[in-house]
């Protein structure tokens, strides 16, 4: 078999997570597998070399930027090389540079064009473990790029779609997908399975397993997931297109995001394009929104709400306030003890029961539903940030610990 | 002008310095020069580097060790891109393999093969300042290869020649070429102009200020080297192929070794061949002699003495003890307390004069020559170690105090 493994930044911290990683890689390499690794660069590497910068320049060039951190995943391929070389097995380490993964220009953010295989190709035919550093590539200047926040994910399955592995496993610190934070719930269950849909839905709710970016291109291209743990030897949690489970299992997970806030827009005059100038307003501002509700008082005038990132709260309020007139609404009131709790599960509303057994539990726990939407594979609900955790217990408790 | 600066990894080691040298760039920049500069890791980076590598391999691939190295030339070039860029200039980085600067396969001490101008001439034809990493190329594998100590110095001149630059100057902790170590001779004077070959003997008898290799590619492509200090703003030396001296001035400069010892191999039976196989047995073990001289004794055996590098006693010791039958000789034996003091210029041996006024200064003060050798542009006495500070000295009062 062909495997691309991935391995993050604190697994490649110090010497000794680099040689735990290193036995990982060289089980798989000795069980007579094609081995593929893509690392991060090591633990603070990133953000050391980022305050560098800032104490000679507080805007460098995005350009530039990449130039230097680009060097990180560079020295995490070349000293895992040199620990496997210990282990006398045989390695070799690359740059995206040398692999040939070619990126358009927008440094920081680069979006992966095109793949190379020959390089790659050469060195499993000499039966060597191939390093690669993740979260890089170059554009059509030869210039460096980077590929933005969980780019070694993104490499790593870019680089199985383009040799057509058999599989791409992703180690973290975490073990895989659960139903809920099984820190915070205790009856919180690993899951063998999950469809890629689901898993977008969950990062996008909250869980910080996989990036959306990755995700999507496994999903684009049929590359089989697993996410495991690179410190437990134990069978992670499968992302795929179809995914088996158990028959009464309705839902797949529960996700909770405290970072967000809702804010209101009070009084909009209610004239034809009100409610439209007002998204529009915080669209324009680079604001993403999320479930939009509004409701018409008895004066004719209207509510609207939505829910933002903590990020972006100045932005949108900033964004709006200075429209106030031109728009016509009274005022803008922005609530930061949200949160929003999201259950996902595929063909979710096919059963309405899911829907009421959300309700039921939010009802028995006396948590009060501030703002609910719904989609083809989730339920999300805003309540207030204090009952989130107790949000989560029920909701879980009703489906999984029935 | 066209003009390459090349700056050491001191003189780039925290944000003070690198702000500070890149004053001295925008100052060159903006009298309307075109500016290629090298520039080294930062400060200890290589080091530490080092110290990662050998905590997870003692004996790692050259290979993977280049691809760990060159990461630190890779992160001076982009912060100072950072620091020029806060000042509002017109700047490029770009690493060995952007530039196109193809080296053999020899890891570790990679010689240039080929510098490609295209990239180099498009961002200098922008007006843009253009910073290179030094030290580093690809070979033909598109592997990362480095080019041993003094390596930056190599690529500023190797760059000066592709591009027929107007001037390369090498600036270092030094504010130039001294007619003796002026940290021990407070005469010592600063040199205006000095020959490739002078700088090359001064070079290899003991004055770091220019690596052998970077002077020779200099020589043999003609570019015109000026080494200055990049801290202090005063004029260097230039070494070039003619030099112009004050008439009276015999020799141009005075050079100390003391990480020498001399090694006496005695009672060599007197048949032919014998000496040729002692110099055969240490030339086999790697280890380069200097200054060899044999002396014939009352009982038929000759006794042979020569100069070694501190770093290379022990493979001689080794690889002489072990042949003492083979050979046939009766014992080695090291004197670790000698000091090689060197007296360079260029045509010296025209004038006898030279050598008898080295003569005369070391009998003034009473200092013994054990052992003597020259050369075209050079000459070199082994003295005990003790004396060597006074010898210097001596010598120095004798050519530039009288």
């Amino acid at each position: 078999m062909l495997i691309v493994q991935k391995f993050g930044g604190s697994s490649v911290r110090d010497a000794e997570r680099i040689r735990n990683v290193a036995r990982t890689i060289a089980e798989t390499f000795l069980l007579g597998h094609d081995v593929v690794v893509v690392l991060s660069a090591q633990g603070d590497t990133t953000d050391d070399l980022l305050e560098k910068a800032a104490e000679l320049n507080p805007n460098p060039s995005k350009r530039e930027l990449d130039m230097l951190l680009t060097t990180g995943e560079q020295q995490s391929v070349a000293l895992m090389a040199m620990c496997l070389e210990s282990m006398d097995l045989p390695v070799v380490s690359l740059t995206g540079w040398q692999v040939g993964i070619r990126t358009n220009s927008a440094y920081g953010f680069a979006r992966i064009r095109r793949v190379a295989t020959e390089r790659l190709r050469r060195e499993l035919d000499q039966h060597r473990i191939v390093l690669v550093t993740g979260f890089q590539g170059v554009n059509k200047f030869d210039d460096y790029t980077t590929l933005g926040r969980g780019g070694s994910d993104t490499t790593a399955v870019a680089l199985a779609a383009a040799l057509h592995a058999d599989r791409c496993q992703i180690f973290t610190d975490v073990e895989g997908v659960y139903t809920a934070d099984p820190r915070k719930v205790p009856a919180a269950r690993k899951l063998g399975e999950i469809t890629y849909d689901e898993m977008l839905e969950l990062a996008s709710m909250g869980a910080q397993v996989l990036m959306n970016r990755s995700v999507e291109l496994a999903k684009r291209y049929g590359v089989e997931l697993e996410v495991l743990s690179s410190l437990v030897r134990a069978p992670g949690t499968k992302v795929k297109e179809v995914a088996k489970r158990m028959e009464e299992m309705k839902i797949t997970g529960i996700a909770k995001d405290e970072k967000v806030a809702r804010i209101t827009v009070e009084k909009i005059a209610d004239k034809p394009g009100s409610a439209f100038k007002v998204l529009n307003a915080v669209a324009k501002a680079g604001v993403n929104v999320d479930i939009i509700i509004q409701s018409t008082g008895r004066d004719g005038t209207t509510d609207m709400s939505f829910v933002v990132a903590d990020t972006d709260i100045d932005k949108a309020h900033a964004a709006l306030s200075e429209r106030s007139e031109a728009i016509g609404f009274e005022r803008v009131t922005v609530d930061k003890e949200i949160a929003k709790v999201s259950v996902v599960g595929a063909g979710m509303m096919s059963s309405l029961e899911v829907a009421s057994l959300v309700f039921e539990a939010l009802n028995d726990a006396h948590i009060n539903i501030q703002m609910i939407s719904t989609s083809e594979i989730k339920i999300s609900c805003v309540i207030e940030q204090s009952a989130a955790d107790r949000a989560v217990a029920a909701i879980h408790g009703k489906f999984f610990e029935a």
